[in-house]
């Protein structure tokens, strides 16, 4: 049982300064056969490296915006041009927009360092939070990389995952693979396995038998974007899982920081989706390519940021 | 809109007799980028080729192997043997069962080839039965490949929209890739690619997203084995679809000849569940591989067989 801490924040996202400053990224992509860097040098390269998600996952994007633009600043760029292109980026997680907002006044290195560690921070609390919903024993399902990875540190979903697992909580752990890019299968069983987390990954569509074998207790699940109402934008799959959680009355739980509530958007149809290109998913035949769905709040047991578990109506509860 | 019948039963399967004899497949492992046959001159590479998938689909593995035990019968093997062998490679399918017992009085060439015809017939019998099930301008979905691959000619939920969409009522065709081994984007979208029938191929996990949106009318599969009392296994996701349907309040078929109807399992709990090589998953991280599910007969619309459309409840009429 391992328990490395291998993901140090500033390995998934950091900014250098000095001569030629830059954004150096863990390149996502090629994970987990490589570990290799990524280095952008202007802001325009870092909007690339997201939309082509050499970096992804709602909180670990806004960490990359605020560093860009940062860089930006450093490189003596035209600001507003800088947040535009990066705001161009990807449409569906609000915490891009939201670091951009927090970036706007100070864009410094230091002030987007704060912000990249207060966003680990904050995955250390909703962790917290999320591991006290766990019974003893737990089997759990998770969907995508909600981990460090994609927040920049610890994680958010996976965050909870290990608190439960160190708190003695977690029995083990099925990872859904999440087609079309594999983020389960390459990202999440990478990060478990470093974290010494009994798993194993599953195709996507034996969720649904696994929880009616009674092998599944709960679902986590991070977040792109939280509509006021609680509806959640999460990655194409969460919506299914939920229905299916539902059916079965298992407990789905999304786990993510306040960074990703959108209080501006009141409910679900108001959050834009991300249709990607088809050749994700074949080359060879029509397809389509819609990377978010939409989970309505009341299929959602309880939203956990770093503020506590909140519990429906959201309406109030994550206003409160 | 081509319409060319492109799959003749004997391309996809048929028993070559003279000098050497032997059973020739339409190779589906290398479908759609290559079309090769595959020769095999004994039972035991027939039952090889129905193990690694160069022939699947529960109607098609029957047909196969029942020529397999003509083979075996031409070539003065054990036929005893031979049966055992055949029967031992996949365990859901309940047609392999089927066609073995049919052959076994008479292992013949002639056999097999009326028992490969009969069950074409029985394709075109219910495609006719459940085209009656869409309404004008339907909008379907399947999953995995239940088409003249499957069933050695014609299809059978395949077969179903290939007689819908003659006739005027269907719009289009979702496929679900069908992970692990992307039967569907591999095999169904070739065959309605030959057919001229509209299609694009979906992650599995976005129809749920799909059905919220009001895209899918009616979701229609085939079996590998149907219970006394209408539980249906199938391909590990139809359990998954067959659940969010219900919630979307859209009827899912179930499209399968009567050899697939096994009246001697009393209900879903009875059929083996064929559990595959993780490593068709990952071959990374530890993974779990079902490769088939049940669907309680209390989620199935209806079964259609080549008798006609069977309502609830199943066990009065699937006997009937």
């Amino acid at each position: 049982m391992t328990n490395r801490t291998h993901l140090d924040p500033e390995q998934i996202v950091r900014l250098e300064e000095g001569d030629v400053p830059r954004v150096v990224l863990l390149d996502q992509r090629r994970l987990p056969d490589e570990e290799v860097e990524l280095e952008c040098g202007t802001a325009a390269e870092l909007a690339e490296a997201i939309r082509s998600l050499a970096v992804r996952g709602a909180p670990a994007i806004g960490v990359a915006a605020a560093y860009g633009l940062a860089l930006a600043a450093l490189r003596g760029d035209d600001l507003a041009e800088a947040e535009r292109t990066l705001a161009a980026s990807r449409p569906t997680a609000v915490n891009l927009f939201w670091a951009l907002d927090r970036m706007r006044e100070e864009p410094t290195p230091a002030r987007a360092r704060a912000l990249h560690e207060e966003e680990v921070e904050r995955c250390r609390r909703m962790a917290a939070h999320a591991a006290a919903l766990f019974a003893p024993g737990s089997r759990a399902l998770t969907h995508c990389n909600a981990g460090g990875l994609a927040t920049g540190g610890y994680g958010s979903a996976v965050g909870a995952l290990r608190t439960a697992w160190e708190r003695g909580l977690l029995e083990r752990v099925l990872v859904d693979e999440t087609r079309p890019l594999l983020q389960g299968s390459r990202l999440t069983a990478w990060e478990l396995e470093q974290a010494g987390i009994p798993h194993a990954v599953i195709a996507d569509s034996a969720a649904a038998s696994l929880m009616a074998r009674g092998e599944i207790d709960l679902v986590v699940t991070g977040a792109d974007r939280i509509a006021a109402n609680g509806d959640t934008a999460n990655k194409i799959g969460t919506y299914s899982l939920a229905v299916l959680a539902r059916h079965h009355e298992i407990p789905l739980y999304v786990v993510a920081p306040t960074s990703t509530v959108d209080l501006g958007t009141p409910d679900g149809a108001g959050i834009p989706i991300e249709e990607r290109d088809p050749t994700e998913i074949t080359a060879r035949f029509p397809a389509r390519n819609p990377a978010f769905d939409v989970t309505p709040a009341a299929l959602v047991a309880a939203i956990v940021t770093e503020r506590g578990v909140h519990r429906p109506p959201y309406a109030e509860s994550l206003v409160a």
